[in-house]
């Protein structure tokens, strides 16, 4: 009851579905949705990552940490062989073959379209709950690899929505708040806003903790290290 | 060898990705697809639709027949519950609930963001099989209703699509042959074509026939009544 007397219904917040694989990128970009005033609604997409398993335990504690007001995942077969990140035949590179300081290949963990389906994904289910944004942790150290991480691909994406939804709907924006930012940015931003990054899982393999060799451990690595934060995950 | 002694490799034809529903729009389009001298590559999208195993079984008698490079069929679990089309809660409006001649409004089988999901799945596929073209049905018939059917939804995801795939990669474009189309002139140039029409499934459930009462019967009745060809489906 307001102090005029009137019933009023309870203020409700704008809803925002957070396309999260629980990695350090996705959960900062939550992090920002939630300190905006947003409802947040996580959202996983397993599709056969070598990793799925830790991530959607991450994802699971993540969204307690955030206080979510849900956490969905889905799956899809899609991807399944089509890179080396979904299947058991090639060969997933480490260490020395990791080479993050040379930007201009793409490398064989590259996942055919994959933020044009897992964002078209995203955008569905903020369709079906009403989310005005969805975020996403797109950035500028993944785009120097991953075109699909570009400020263009978000610039052409967001017309499209307006066209994908039903008349009765209001299409939802995606929101990429660090899509200016390298890792140890992130990182920074990050640990000041207090983003869980001590429940966030980066690496492309499943082990009991990172393997500090695969290419998104030697990013995290370095970003912790560029950032000067201690990185509170325990490497193998 | 050609005649002037050279060993030549085999003429490679051009591929095209067909996103197939088994109905009757995405089969002509497959059709044009083939007539035009593209290698097809048909592709199916489970998604937990009532119809799927009819579906199914339509999309792998048609590749059989269009002589297809393969049928892929693929599954997502992200519209679950999400539609009239993909639950049992809710109800699936049947014979005079219908209303075929009101365009104005978006049915409850709406799917949240449904072609922008399955375009995106289908390019996906394209870019890892390197087929140039992806091939899809949609019409001026569904595009009453349903706004992702409409020519500038296709106008704005091809430029998305160039910014979606790896640097090595040709992004797929999408081609809609039938954007203009109604389903009397989809019946018509389907049967010219020779098109396996006698294979299609355009139901929303999934009995042993058609059951003539749904929206997709009703569309698929009046287009074979207008374009004055006999439907050599049977009816329940």
């Amino acid at each position: 009851m307001g102090d005029d007397g009137l019933n009023r219904p309870k203020a409700i917040r704008p809803k925002a579905v957070c396309l999260c694989s629980g990695g350090m990128d996705s959960t900062v970009a939550a992090t920002i949705a939630k300190g905006e005033g947003y409802e947040i609604y996580l959202f996983h997409v397993g599709y056969g990552q070598k990793a799925e398993r830790k991530e959607l335990e991450a994802v699971t504690r993540i969204a307690r940490v955030l206080e979510a007001r849900t956490m969905k995942a889905v799956h899809t077969d899609l991807f399944w062989n089509l890179s080396a990140l979904t299947t058991a035949k090639a060969h997933l590179p480490v260490g020395d073959e990791v080479d993050i300081q040379n930007p201009s290949s793409t490398p064989p963990t590259w996942v055919c379209c994959r933020n044009l389906v897992l964002g078209s994904m995203a955008a569905a289910y903020a369709e079906a709950v009403g989310a005005e944004k969805v975020y996403v942790g797109f950035n500028a150290e993944e785009a120097r690899s991953y075109p699909d991480n570009r400020p263009e691909f978000v610039e052409r994406f967001n017309p499209l929505l307006e066209k994908s939804v039903a008349s009765f709907s209001r299409p939802p924006v995606i929101e990429a708040p660090l899509i200016s930012l390298f890792k140890s940015d992130i990182v920074s931003l990050g640990a000041k806003l207090g983003a869980p990054l001590e429940l966030t899982w980066s690496c492309y393999l499943e082990g009991e903790t990172h393997c500090g060799e695969c290419e998104a451990c030697q990013h995290r690595m370095r970003g912790f290290e560029e950032a000067g934060v201690v990185d509170p995950t325990g490497y193998r």
